[in-house]
């Protein structure tokens, strides 16, 4: 290793750190990049692991390099390579008829195109997927199944798969136990379900803003209202503008995405969580929690649920497999607390019981299937592909462009210049065979004109590199 | 063979059918059981098969055998042997909130316990589906899926089921396209999706009294008010009856089970089905038909359905394999007509989509499965053991008990003498381990309050005897 001559004095850490960024500044080790190993470093170079590892620590207080579980470290993006993150939002504070539905599901026929490029739809890439495993345990427990097991299962679902999922709640700090858990089909009946307990037709809805596409749907069909409440892109929901909305008005549930908000990617502090849970509770106003990226986090820890602070029964916590193990499966379940009653007896009315083979099959993989490991693979996947997506519209997209900086999940929210229409750019690159979902979607008031989302779940490509490129091109255009 | 000597001139056919008719009458040939057949008297008696055949066509004639397609001869119950039928129903004509729930969740509870004897829930016994199969064909689809088949399916569902489903329905008197069918979870969720498509809450519905207390769950469930219409027990909804009630108010839609009606097992004649569909056709009134019996006919032929007869696409059919061939798969169809885009957005918004490998599986065995021989196995099982039961009810129900005469599918409804309370029947003979639905259920102004449903899909035994005689010793004790 060369050392630099005017400064014999540096420590050997320090400059082993200042080789690492002289490659980074040269291009040579770009961001979302893994870094050479401790290990390698210490055989080529001679140098003693603790002092490679103490060099390392140097560069990420630095910010330069981050820390991945059981993985090495990356090259970060750095601040001044960031794009600026979006602003915390100002939605427009009154209740609103959502009337999303029919632009909505053409654009989830558009977005579900396997043809396509698949920056639309919210799903991970299936070749991330453990899907041969898991159908292989499908087809096991199909094989070994007794006769009896051809009944309609119980509306609250199978047994194991609920002991499995009540043996990881202790995970995201909850304690629950199988009879506290409903099965569904996915995290979308789920939802259903506990809208319906706790509402009736013509109820406000609080939620984020911008929030979840699919549950705008499911307002409207359920003849609901959505109050908007502005959101921060890493900090989530605004307290104190909750706490006013709801003092000025009826809302009847509040739907909140606590970790990994879809689609701004950030993950409420503990600290607010515990706020929120503590003060709807003391207006007792249920919350209905969507956890469903929780898994998928990009640091050390797994956040949290608002389900753990709740000592009442009043956050309903519902989640599912499909952006983990199997979209087509639809295995999902919800936590409903206090709601347990009128959240099964809807469960029997909605579907009468959830398939009972694809539970099986679910909860084997849970037990025996490696999923812990598994999961810490596609965490590392989502982390680079959101981060190499995120250089490529700082490249590609123009100027004045604004990007999230996900906490976890797979999904970036883009905020283009003003002149840039989302749904005019959608149908022109839907041309392309380029799909994205249309910022207006993720609001009742169709706000959010310049806006997309896009999704990370795929690995990067020069296909992709390629569609960003022309969506940035498109876009420019329009500025 | 002995002849009679008084009647030497008797031909010997009619001598044939007279030894025959003793033997039935001695008790040696009891009702349900099949009489040798035509090869093995021939064989045995030297007389020509044509003699036999001609013999058996006279006691056909006469009421005391039938034949069952592909099987043989079947004594039949006379009908001095048969209970008497409950009469044309004569329900309130007002319409009414439905408040079952909860009654019918705990119902739905126990008469799922599997260790309870199974005069309850309306479903085959396991061992006469074809379980094994079934999940073999899964193991195969699950073994061959490419990685690709694990996103999201069309929220439209899987193209072979639907075109499997398309090919059948000419056996209905359809000519479906698989473009005309949305796949789902079981019938249940196709009839949620139907009502949402066509209602909003607080619209009244016109129902079969008795009607599926499962719909008037769904009913309740989604705000919707039922409105009881006067039916017979084997031609199904008057007619007239109906005509007169949507004169008189606003009916939102109407729920017909036209072939083998849930409790009551009837088939209504062709010409009242087409009468039904236009006279609701010219009131714009849909018909949400659930045609879930259909395929279990105990006659030679497939009766067509109501949506056969539908010239404007407001029919709106819903069907399922749950009850002949797993209720545990959960996957179920409809062929909405002209509400196509509203039923496949809910879909969307309710579960997204039908899970992938279930349905394939299902196709599959559509296909290549051996479906209609298994279906003619069936129906023989089914019709052999509704006609045992209602053996047993005769010879056990307190005197006075009227039950029906089901024409396919394999439940029966059974009226008892007035005294009968069916609830705390039903209450006591759960304490000895008997389950069977109440017939208030079956009833938004909870009639039939000495009626009850038992469930035939389990083969004839000791301990299905044992229950009824149980049940009958309890009934009469309340008499």
């Amino acid at each position: 290793m060369e050392t630099s001559a005017k400064r014999v004095k540096q420590p050997l850490y320090e400059q082993v750190a200042e080789r690492v960024t002289s490659l980074i500044d040269q291009g040579t080790l770009r961001p979302g990049e893994r870094i050479p190993s401790v290990r390698r470093f210490h055989r080529q170079l001679g140098i003693s692991i603790s002092t490679i590892l103490q060099s390392y620590f140097l560069l990420e207080d630095k910010g330069l390099i981050e820390a991945r579980p059981q993985s090495g470290f990356y090259v970060r993006l750095r601040a001044r390579e960031l794009p600026p993150e979006p602003k915390t939002t100002s939605p427009s504070p009154s209740a609103t008829r959502v009337g999303i539905g029919e632009f909505a599901a053409d654009v989830h026929e558009a977005i579900m195109n396997p043809t396509i490029v698949p920056l639309g739809a919210a799903t991970p890439s299936p070749e991330l997927l453990p899907t041969k495993k898991l159908n292989r345990f499908l087809g096991a427990v199909a094989r070994r199944a007794e006769v009896g097991s051809n009944r309609y299962d119980s509306p609250q679902g199978n047994q194991e798969l609920r002991h499995q999922i009540a043996r990881r709640s202790l995970d995201w700090g909850c304690n629950l136990s199988s009879a506290d858990i409903v099965t569904t089909f996915g995290c979308t009946e789920a939802l259903n379900l506990c809208l319906r307990a706790v509402t009736k037709p013509g109820d406000t809805v609080a939620v984020e803003s911008p929030t979840y596409f699919g549950f705008l749907q499911i307002l409207e069909s359920l003849n609901l209202k959505a109050l908007e409440i502005p959101t921060h892109p890493r900090d989530g929901i605004c307290l104190d503008a909750l706490e006013k909305a709801v003092k000025k008005q009826r809302v009847a549930a509040c739907f909140v995405v606590a970790n990994f908000h879809n689609p701004l990617g950030g993950c409420m502090p503990e600290s607010n969580k515990k706020a929120l849970v503590e003060m709807l509770g003391r207006k007792e106003i249920p919350i209905i929690e969507d956890d469903i990226y929780g898994d998928l986090h990009f640091a050390q820890e797994r956040p949290k649920t608002l389900k753990s602070f709740d000592k009442h029964g009043r956050v309903l916590l519902c989640s599912s497999f499909s952006k983990t193990l199997s979209p087509g499966y639809r295995v999902g379940w919800t936590a409903p607390g206090k709601f347990m009653v009128q959240v099964r007896r809807l469960k029997l009315t909605n579907s009468i019981s959830t398939a009972t083979l694809p539970q099986m099959a679910i909860a084997q993989i849970l037990q025996n299937g490696g999923y812990d490991h598994y999961l810490r693979q596609i965490r590392k996947a989502f982390a680079t592909q959101v981060q190499l997506m995120t250089q490529a519209i700082k490249k590609y997209f123009p100027e004045g462009t604004r990007v999230t900086r996900p906490m976890g999940g797979f999904v970036l929210w883009v905020e283009f210049p003003r002149a840039v229409n989302a749904i005019e750019l959608y149908r022109r690159a839907l041309e392309k065979n380029i799909s994205f979902v249309p910022g207006p979607l993720f609001s009742a008031k169709r706000q959010y004109q310049h806006f997309i989302r896009l999704n990370c779940g795929y690995p990067w490509s020069d296909r992709i590199e390629q569609a960003l490129i022309t969506l940035g091109q498109l876009a420019a255009k329009m500025g």
